[in-house]
Parts: C-alpha cells; structure tokens; sequence
C-alpha cells in the first residue's frame, strides 16, 4: 500500500492520459467552481461524466453514477468541498477510477478540522492506491490531447506547445503558461501540485521524460518534501531534456530565520545549488524561468565546459546590453576566426565592429550569409540573432535561408511595435525560438549555456569515496585530535601533535615537535575553544609555554593538545553535512571569523562529479584570494576535491557521524592541511 | 561661441518643438534612409519642407531651398552621407535654421576620415550655435505633438504616453519606446543621443523637466562625458519628476580591464552609485527599466527612509514570488494594523493568510473593499495588487471603486491569456500602471520605494564638509607621518607617535610612548611598505626594538616612524579621490589585503547627504562585521560620516592633493584610528 511511488511517471498515464473522465460536483450554476471545470473539461475529445448525486452535499452515489457511465473512467475532478471530499474518493475508487484532482482548499493548511479532512482522503489514497494530484490546487491542463482539468478562465483556450510546466502552486502554474504561450513557446503539460499529498513533482518530471511533446520543462520549488528523489528526477530528466528551475525563497523571512541558526549555507541556496548540480539551469525569477524554458525548446547544445555564443545585431545599443549581459554570466564571445572574419568583410560595409558580436547595422540582404558565416565558425556553439523588427528583413527567413539552426541551436531576439513582433513569431520555425528585448535573448542563450556545462559535468565520472569501513571511531563525541586521527587516517594533512595530560608530558611534547607550537584545550564539549581562551598560538620558549599552560589550565583544560603550528597562507572553512532535505552536502567558504558575515559559501551534494568539487572554490566571492592573489599560496583544487571526498567517505561509513567541519583548513605552499578539526555525532546535528 | 551649455534645457525647444522642418535629403526612393524619414515626418501638424538640391551629392543649395519654404523651419533633419554633412548643416544655420538632427554614421566613430567629417561638423556647431543630436542616431520621436524624427519602421505609429525616453543609442530608444507602448505606459518623448557631439543626456533631462506630457524618465546611459552635469540634472529632475537609470558595463571586457588596475571602484559602479545617490532609481537590465519607469507614472509615494508596501494577491503562489522578491529588496510588507485586519476579517472568509500580503483567494465582489482596507492602513505607502484575470472581477475597476490611489500610488498585476491582460491595460487609469507578472509588479513596487527613499535623502541638508584653508600641506608627495599630521589637523584620530632618524631617537621615542610599538619606514616614495619589509609591529622590549630596527634599515629606512599599536578592532579601508569622470568620490571597503580580492565597497560623490555617508557601510556585503559581531566593535556611523567629510574637506581644500587613502581605519571600542594613510599628490593619481 504505502509503497515507494518516486520515478513511476508512467503511474500517472490515468491522470494525465484519462481514457474518460468524470466530474464530481459538476455544476451549471454561474460562478461555481464545477461550472467552470466542466467548462474547461468540455474539450476534451472522449468522454466527461457530469457526477452531481447531490444527497445533502455528501456525494454518496458517486461510485454508481460513476459506473452508470458508458466509457471507461480513469480520472475523477473533484469540485466538491473539503468535508465531502474523502468520501467522494472512496466512491470514485470503488467505481475503478485511478486518478483524481482534487481542487478544493480547507485541508491542511486550515487548521485542525482541515488536518481532519486530509487525514481521511490520505486514507483513501493508501487503501486504494487512487493517484491523487492536490488538494487545493486549480488543476492542470495538455493542450495537445484538449485536456484542460482547469477552473481557470482562459485556460482552456491555450494552444499545444513544447513546454511542461511543474508548478508547486496552481496559480503560478497558470502564470506560466499564459505567459509561455504569450511568448510562443506553450506548454504541453501543466501542472500545478497544490497541497501534494500523494503526487509530487519527481513524479511529474518522469512522466514529462518520455512525453513526446514536450521538449523543455519549467519547474517552480516552493518546498522539498523529497530531496533525493527530486534530484534524481531532474538528474534523469535533464540527461533527456533540459530543465529550468526556479526556487523561491530568498526573502526576508527566510533570511531572518536563518540569520539566528548561524548555519553556513541556506535551504534556498542549498536547494538552487543541488538542483544546478543535478543539472537544472537555475534562474531567478518568473521571467528568467518563460525566457530560458522558451529558448531551451530549441536544439541542446552540446556539452560543453566553456561554450562561445555568437551574436549578430542589427543596433549596436542593444547588441551592447546583450553582451554586457553575456559576459558577466562569464559567457564567451569568442573572437571569430579567419574565415568567417572575411566573409563577413566582403559581406558588410565597413563597420564599427566586425568581432564578436557582429553588428550589421540596419540589416540588408546579406544578413543570411552573415548569419551562415558566424554560425559555420567553430568557436561558436549556440548563435543570437537580434533586430529591431523591419518590413524589408524578416529575421525567421533570414535564419532559415541561412540553415544555421540544424547545426547549433538558434534564438532570435526582438523588439519593435507589438503586431509586427507578433509576426515574426508567427514566422519563425518551431525550433527557433523567438524572445522579445535584449535581456530575454541573453536570458535565452544562458540557459542555453547553462544546460550544455551541466550536461559536460554529467557527463563525467561521479566521484563515489570509499566507505572508510576500517575507521574506528567509537561513537563520540570526539575532541579535535579524535577528529584529526580521523582525517589522518583518511588522508587529510594535519599538523604533527601530541595529546598530553600532565604538564611533564607538554614539555616532553615541546621537544619532541618543531618550531613553534600550538597548545590548545582538549574537550570535545567545548565547541568554540577559543571564546572560553582555550587556544594559544605561537609558543616558542619555555616560559611562555609554562605561561600559557597555567592559563589553558585556568580555562579548564585537563588534556591538552600541543601541535606544531603550520606554515602562513589562506584559511577555509570546509564542513561536510547531512541536509534535512537532500542528505550528504558540501559547504566551502573563506576561513576566519569574518567568513559568517560575509555569507560566501558555495555547496555541493555528495557524492558529486569530480568537477563540481574541484569547482566549489570557483563559487565563492573571494575565490580570487585562492589564485595567487599577492603572493598568496595557489590553491590546488584537486586537491582540495581529495579532502572533499575524503570527508565524504567518512560520512558515508559513518552513520553516527552528522557533521565533520575544519576551520581553518589552511592552503600553504606546501599543500593542504586542516588546522583544527571538529566531528559532531548524529544526534547533537538534528 | 563656446559658452557652457549645461541645464538649458529650453534651448532645445526649435529641437523638439520646431515650428517647422525641412528633412534635407528627402526621398521617395524605397530602402532610402531618407524616404523612411520622410514617410515619419509625414505626421507632423504643421509644415515639412523636402529639401533636396542635389548637385552631386554636395547639397550647396540647401540654405536657399530652405528659405524658399513657406514656413519657419527651426529644425533641419539631416540624411545625408557624413561627407556632406557639415556643408548641409551650414546651409540650414545660414537660412536660419536652429537645431538639426544628423542620421548619419561615419563619423569619429569610423577611423581617420570620419574623423575629419566630425571636425567640420564641430566646426559648424560651435560658429553658428546651431543645436545638433547625433549624428549616428536613428532620431527623436515626441508622440504627443505628431513629430517622428525617425527613420525606424513602425516609430512613426507611437501612441503618447507619459515616460520619457533619453537613450544613448538610437536603437535603445527605439527598443524601450516600443517596449513602453506594448506595456501601456508610452513615450512622450524618446531620443537617442547617438554621438552625442552637442546635445546630451543632461540636457534632455532638462527638457523633459518641464515637459507637460512627461511624468517619469527612464535613462540609458553607456559612457558619461559629463559626470557632474548628469548628476546635476538627475538631481534636478528627480526633485520633480522619478527617474529611472540603466547604466551599461558590468560585463567582462570592462571587468578584465578593471582587474588590472587594482582600482578599488568601477567606473560602472561608480556610476550606478553616484545617479542613486543623485536620486536615480537604478535598475540592472532594460526589461526592468520599463517595469519601473511604467510604475514610476503613478503618483510618487511621499519621501520616506523605510517605506512600507502593501501586497493583495488573488493566488497565493504568485503572491509568494511578489513577497519574495520585495523582501529580497530590503522592501517591508509591514503587519497591518488592527483596524485593516479587522475589517478584511469580516469581508473575506478564513484564509490562510490575512497579515500583509492578503491572499484573497479568487477574488470576489468584496475586493474593492478589502483593496480600500489594506490602503488605508497607515503602514501602507503604496499597494500592489495582483491576480489572474477574471471575466467576473475587473482588477481596475475594484482600484477606482476603492478610490485608494488617491491617498497612495497603487500598481496592478495581472498573468492571463494575452488578449485579457490587453482588456485590463485597456481599462486601467492612467495613474494606475499595470504589468504583466509578478515579478514585474515586485520591480515595479521596488522602484515606486526607492524613488521613496532617494526622496527623503535629498530633503535632507548636504554635508559640505570646511575647506580646510588653514592646512598648510606643501606639494608634496607625503610620507606616512605627514599624511597623518594632515588627520589630526582635520580631526581624525591617529596613534601617537615619533618620527625618527637616529637609532637614538628611534629608544628615545619608544620610551615616550606606551605599550607595544609598530616601526615603520618612512618614505614618501615607497607607497607598500609592508611588501618592501618596511613595517614592524607589536615590539616590546629594548631587543626586539633593535633587532626590528636593523631589519628596518636593511630595507633602506632612513626616516623611521615610531608609533604606539592601536587596540584590535575591524579594518576598514576609506579613500577619497577625484574620479576622472565624476570629480571627488568616497569609497569604502573592508580592511586588509582580502578586501581587494572580494571588491566589496560602498561608493559616494561628494558632497554628500549626511544620510549617504552614515549609510556608506550598510552597502558593503560585510556590514554585520561592524555591527558587533562576535563581541566586535561597533562601528559609529556618526563618526565615520565625520572622517569622510573631513578628508572631503582637504580634497575641496588642497586641488593638489588627489586622493588620500586611510587603510587601515581601524573600528576599535574607543573609536576609530587611523593606522597608515597614504596622501598622494594630484599628478600622480592622473
């Protein structure tokens, strides 16, 4: 009954593919919700039951008036309200229904007689196994089978096209796809998951792989119930077809929220950074999210780790925002190489810029032949084409006449008066993706960018550490040189030391170490050493090491950690958690106190490609500081992704371990080495 | 001849109101630049003369053609090649013409002979006075007056509207007008400045100051010859009318060159921060320029530091998004107060969310009242309201039924089926603005408080700091010591100290002074003493002192600055300089050699308002460094605002000095310190 649903998108054949459909609390009365559905649902091509058994509004003969029906019926749309709505499930399962939406609000989020309503219908779906999309959601629509199982006005009206949509709310997934079609993309599934008792998005994503329609999927995140399973989803999806995400959440409350727990890395960021990882191209807002789902129905680049974007423009102005936009996305513009520089010389008047971007200024009847030129050069993987709309120049022709989309994916961009926009959206192929203004085609062609890095990343070998199944770690807590034994034994660098109780056995340590030492108190529940003067640095002679033992004593040190102290250089923090939400993670910041006020983290989940780990550094502000910076120590970032995996590794072995953090994690001219280490048994993480 | 032309802006009147105008270079041959002008101008009330004498292309008799026309002409539109550009622009100032514009390319832009078409053009310029945008533009359309002076197909069908336009590039003019008609707001006039030989922006800002048709401004800028003109008029015109400013060069080509100079600010932030500070609402890309100036047609919200927005949502999920992205902003969705509450308690039925925003589910007859609830809560200084069109409920109608923008500027968002957002354009008022999505509606609401906030900035009095006349400062260059004898005369605080010559003097002074010292080569020609080993901190006793003191003149100290060691605290670095483009500037970071690698500094012009000097650290990513983190000091914002108008005074006072540099200026429990400072004379910072 209650068995794993994840990644059964073919489950969802009932709903989304319904060989007939019955309405429960069908209505002709203006203004009602089942007016409005059974409206909606009066497109579709096969067969709709009208179920409105009335009986004092509980819906008791749904299952006979469901049977009493002539074609078979795999989805119920229940307009019925929340109180009613358990009892007219059990009816429709009863009938051999196999999916329903369930459009009514009042569960859940109402308080406790909602907390009741949705306790019964989650009853139901676990006895019957009905697939159930909702509650209080206004449904979803397939444009390309005339299925609309919405309440929504207009909705019904909306053309196929090549996107699915996987909204968390009802409303935005309605948002979507009006504005999809607007831009002239559309949409061939749209979903909205609402409440989300028993169908949720990773489902929804598996179901869209195989869907013939669709070519590119928007998914919008408010919550993540199921991390793993949404990754993997995505993960799949994304090796087929490209994904557009947007998470929300960035906002103050949240921010507010998280400001108190000190934590290193956020659920949004931890969310939009894991969903990248899995290969979704990550965007900011609503606007982002029509603008690259639009371009990615286009052809995939390929995979890429630095694809160049070629750019031809008919107005320098604009083809300058597009650029500017471009390069600090750190898109290349490569340079053109020789043969296309000339063709285009003997093609265009001379001109202000004949690089990359080429502006043609007013384009003529040469511009296919430019567009040939630029989209033949081998630096240039994907090719935007912007114009201010002209009556001589038709921009689809041009690109057509031009045969440039077979071999790389094309956007257009334009502006100019609505109607004639319209018209060259009318003209242009399916494939070739029309986007009004300069920042939606640079929007467009980022997306595009981003998926083919995505897909380069995926491309490679995840990095799976060994378990580490010989460690012996008892089970905590540990004090730092229980950490650091750790990480020795999985192969982190760490400073020579010695544990000592008496102070004999300190200054038989001071001699048998080099250099000047460090004398630290050794308890594992004292966290924060330093805050209760349990650290002292930089000791070299007797009588300031007899000095700092009497004060590490007056702090309540019993053991003592003396260790050599290591070679100057840059400070980390890298920390290796279980997420709530997603499981094993990554979070790589800049070492020191000011590292928590300056929020620089960049994260991964684990296991991860060996290129996410060795570019976490690349994701933080400062990572110039890792480069060389003044003198500064050069990071070696394979390295770095060893330590990574090491830590990883103990993770992995280690079920009782929650957390493992070094900070500092210092970069020498030496290599590596962890400074002060702490590990954090499961239980104190929760 | 060359008089200042700077904030006449009703110099441009012949320019944008002529009388009449002659198209010199009239065509009727189709794909001709000056048939497209011609069909333009065609609109135009009064009288267009066709000017085009011929004679080989040198149009000689332009001055008689024109006269010979009925009608004055006070503007002449030039559409002929650069090489004849300069004598036709002679013609039209002998016959009386008084301001042109020039379509043509080719010029300075275009290497040595274009170069020599631009001088000639000058040349005319500065004998006859004749008024002259471009050349290089596609021309100025004024909607309202039926003048299109544009060659662009379909500019010529611009309805009139209330935004002006003022764009660097021609195309961008056009993109944007475009762009704001299909987005209802409109062009009262739009301009693209194109070369920009003798009208600029400052000027237009000017016109539009006083321009009746005009109630907001969106700016395009993408170099600024004229910094102090610019801000000047921004200033002038955002006291009336908003201004919204989009500054071109955040990309890569002009990063990659910034990195090379070690600079501590961007001319493209400087930019931004300075037309904020100038009173600019400063957007990041073209889409969101048309989302706040079409806001920004609304009436203004009155002056206020922190202002509140209230947020009413037809759905709950957009709603999310709008919340989100307005708190993202630092934008307060205040708690309404109990009257509003209580009120729309009793008109809606229980929902899930009641506070601010009010989710009001689909939305029904009872929404104009809850809209007049939610605008008459005294927290609410502007509102937003947001749904999914409805056949049943008009979004606009229940805003004039709730008669709330007459106390506040109110915005509508809508997502729908193309044609019904159309219908809700169509029966919008005009001080209504309505975008499409949520986001939008965010950027929109976000413009209308920053205006806001610009406002209350401005109503504060400017912080001129005293000119410093009594400093007597030499020419320079400055050691250390000197550039701190120049602190404390203005009042900022820097350690005791001694400078020193003998190793005598150096015991000398270390007994005058207390507690650990830094030695310091002094050395006005060395400007990193820490990378030369010029800097010796923390000596205490009399071996230490001498063993520093060796090393110190093996780096070549003859001078040596002996100095007590300020108490811990957090670094800042604080600069003044005079900014090649805008004049004196303020910048600060935090301290120490990691700031440069973070490039996180706050910038202001000077003078300042008190208000943009106190607010200086909250722009820095790593303010929370300064506000007591982890036991730190906490910075006074009161006196760093002093510190920086006392180095402003010495910059106003001393036109020799060209930057003075405090780094570090050090936040400590007592104050704040300065511990090096380096004065550099004004031809070395050149």
């Amino acid at each position: 009954m209650a068995e794993p649903r994840r990644s059964r998108g073919r489950e969802l054949e009932p709903l989304f593919a319904p060989r007939g459909i019955a309405v429960i609390g069908a209505s002709d009365k203006p203004g009602k919700l089942g007016t409005a559905m059974t409206a909606s649902l009066d497109r579709f091509p096969r067969g709709v039951a009208m179920v409105n058994p009335g009986g004092g509004g509980m819906y008791t003969g749904v299952a006979e008036a469901v049977a009493a029906h002539g074609t078979h019926i795999d989805l119920a749309v229940l307009c019925v309200p929340a109180a009613a709505t358990a009892g007219a499930l059990q009816g429709c399962a009863d009938a051999g229904v196999a999916a329903a939406v369930v459009c009514a609000g009042g569960f859940a989020e109402a308080g406790a007689q909602g907390e009741e309503h949705q306790q019964a219908v989650e009853a139901v779906v676990a006895r019957t196994g009905i697939r159930l999309l909702g509650p209080n959601t206004s449904g979803f629509f397939r444009p390309g089978t005339g299925l609309y199982a919405s309440f929504v006005p207009g909705a019904a009206d909306l053309s196929p096209g090549g996107v699915g949509v996987v909204a968390a709310s009802g409303g935005v997934n309605h948002a979507l796809s009006f504005r999809l079609e607007s831009a002239g993309a559309g949409v061939s599934l749209g979903v909205g998951l609402g409440g989300g008792i028993d169908v949720t998005a990773p489902e929804v994503l598996d179901f869209l792989r195989t869907d013939e329609r669709t070519r590119a999927v928007a998914l919008h995140l408010e919550s993540v119930p199921d991390g793993p399973g949404l990754l993997e989803a995505v993960r799949r999806l994304a090796a087929e077809k490209p994904v557009a995400a947007l998470v929300v959440g960035r906002g103050r409350t949240d921010e507010f929220a998280r400001s108190h727990t000190g934590a290193l890395a956020t659920s949004w960021a931890t969310t939009r950074a894991l969903l990248e990882q899995a290969g979704a191209v990550v965007v900011d807002d609503e606007n982002e999210l029509v603008n690259a789902a639009s371009a990615l129905t286009a052809a995939r680049m390929r995979p890429d780790p630095d694809p160049g974007v070629g750019l031809v423009t008919g107005q320098a102005g604009p083809g300058l925002i597009i650029a500017d936009a471009l390069t600090s996305q750190d898109l290349s513009l490569p340079p053109l190489e020789r043969p296309a520089r000339e063709r285009i010389e003997g093609l265009l008047p001379p001109l202000t810029y004949l690089e990359n971007p080429v502006d043609t200024g007013r384009p003529g009847p040469e511009l296919p032949q430019v567009l040939a030129a630029v989209g033949a050069d081998p630096g240039v993987d994907a090719l935007g084409v912007y114009g201010i709309t002209e009556p001589v120049v038709s921009l689809p022709d041009a690109v057509r006449e031009a045969g440039v989309g077979t071999r790389i994916p094309v956007l257009i961009g334009v502006d100019g008066p609505a109607r004639e926009v319209e018209r060259v959206r009318a003209a242009a192929d399916e494939q070739v993706p029309v986007l009004v203004g300069p920042s939606a085609l640079a929007q467009g062609l980022t997306a595009l960018a981003a998926d083919a890095r995505a897909r380069h990343r995926a491309a490679q070998e995840v990095d799976r550490p060994a378990r580490a199944p010989h460690l012996r770690l008892g089970d905590g807590p540990w004090h730092e040189a229980a950490a650091k034994d750790v990480l020795d034994s999985v192969g982190v660098a760490t400073p020579r030391r010695r544990v000592c109780r008496t102070d004999e056995e300190v200054l038989g340590a001071r001699g048998d170490l080099q250099g000047p030492v460090a004398l630290k108190l050794l308890d594992a529940s004292v966290l924060h050493k330093s805050d209760v003067g349990g650290v002292e640095l930089g000791i070299t002679g007797p009588q300031e090491l007899g000095d700092a033992l009497v004060r590490l004593r007056a702090a309540g040190a019993r053991d003592v950690l003396v260790e050599e102290m290591a070679p100057s250089g840059t400070d980390l923090i890298l920390g290796v958690r279980r997420d709530p939400v997603f499981g094993p993670v990554a979070v790589l910041g800049l070492g020191g106190v000011d590292a928590e006020a300056l929020a620089d983290h960049a994260l991964c989940g684990l296991p991860a490609h060996r290129a996410d780990l060795e570019g976490l550094p690349d994701r933080i502000a400062a990572s110039a500081l890792l480069d060389g910076f003044r003198g500064r120590p050069v990071l070696d970032r394979a390295a770095l992704a060893e330590v990574v995996s090491a830590l990883a590794g103990v993770l992995a072995g280690a079920p009782h371990v929650g957390e493992i953090e070094i900070n500092p994690l210092r970069v020498t001219d030496k290599g590596l080495v962890a400074l002060d280490a702490v590990m954090t048994p499961m239980e104190e993480t929760r």
